[in-house]
């Protein structure tokens, strides 16, 4: 396991993610593209608020100071 | 799909694009211009509070440390 | 159309601007200088909340961290 | 007039002014010193509270973080 | 006892350990990656709101502006 | 008077003074040391809320960020 | 007494201390290590809640973003 969170991020670069903001906004999608600043470039977006989907966007780009974390999600089936 | 989010943003230049801010107003408009703070300027632009219009602007340039996400508009046909 | 935000700002200069703060109050006034730190000085300053005029400075120096947005406002005839 | 706000606050310096925080309360005095991050040096201070006086400082050194804008007070006669 | 609380830090790598944001939501799982801006990534996490376990993520990054603290969390037997 | 609050802040070094914080909580002491970011180490401290004493320190270190302004107390007889 | 808060903290590097948190969570332990951002290691830490002990960590490393003051405690005889 490397010692850098960002060679963690490298891992799951094209596989779905969660990535959980400040507010509790969820927002699920491919991690398409991701850089210093945790902004976060994302594919096939749906976002969720309270576990309900509120929106779905296709490409989506979020801006890294609202993250509070990024998860690999379980991809369907 | 390039691996930093900017690249993602360059290929939505001069298309509509949606930017949520942080409070959650919503901002419609072309895409004029970005930097690498997340400003953006915006032309013909219109905000939306709840999903309700409550202002049009022609240009503006919205501060990047308020923005959310940005994500490419459905074109009006 | 220029790629960045600055040289969009660099058009509206000594136009007549509305500056919006992220607390919701509206300054009128003339776009007298702009920094990159989106520091703002305006001449013949109205302070407007909620769509109410509330003071007048003449000239005012806005401090950029506060700004939501800036756009070009409808000159008076 | 110049095309950096910094300059504009140096036609102010040794002025009465209104120093307004973003917390709502206002300081007056007279423009001592002012650096990059705008904390400025304010003499013969004092608070204001919702239009009401509620402090009198002498000098007072104000953070530059907490300023929502600085405008030239009118001189008393 | 080094002066670095980086140092510190390197000690517990590979170890169980306990999250806490400002939000009050707390993190456990194994320390994989820590970098200068306390970004952490985390192996087999679990989250906990109010004492209660509300979600397991295995692997997820956690932006280091919400960390409150960080602390060895005692090893199950 | 100086054109750098730093200078005007030097000229109080050793003097007591009123640190007052964004969240209202303000401290009295002798000003022992102070840094560019202003982070302020005081001496034989005090903590008011309310202008009720609440504390009494000794010596503290107070972290700039928190720091709404810095003013000279009156010296007791 | 030295000019710089910083050689004010390391006089008292391995003395128990009180660290306040903005939210008002109070920590005490010894302090083990500290760096320029204020991120402060910990070693024998009790968590304080509004006076009442809430938790104890052993070690524990606190972000410097969320520290109010750190002070020196009274050692116990």
């Amino acid at each position: 396991m490397s010692d850098k969170p960002s060679d963690f991020l490298k891992k799951i670069h094209r596989q779905k993610v969660v990535v959980k903001l400040n507010s509790g906004i969820t927002f699920t999608g491919r991690l398409a593209a991701l850089d210093a600043f945790m902004n976060v470039a994302l594919e096939d977006t749906e976002e969720y608020v309270n576990g309900k989907q509120t929106a779905k966007y296709g490409d989506a780009f979020v801006r890294g100071n609202n993250v509070l974390y990024i998860s690999p999600a379980e991809e369907e089936e």
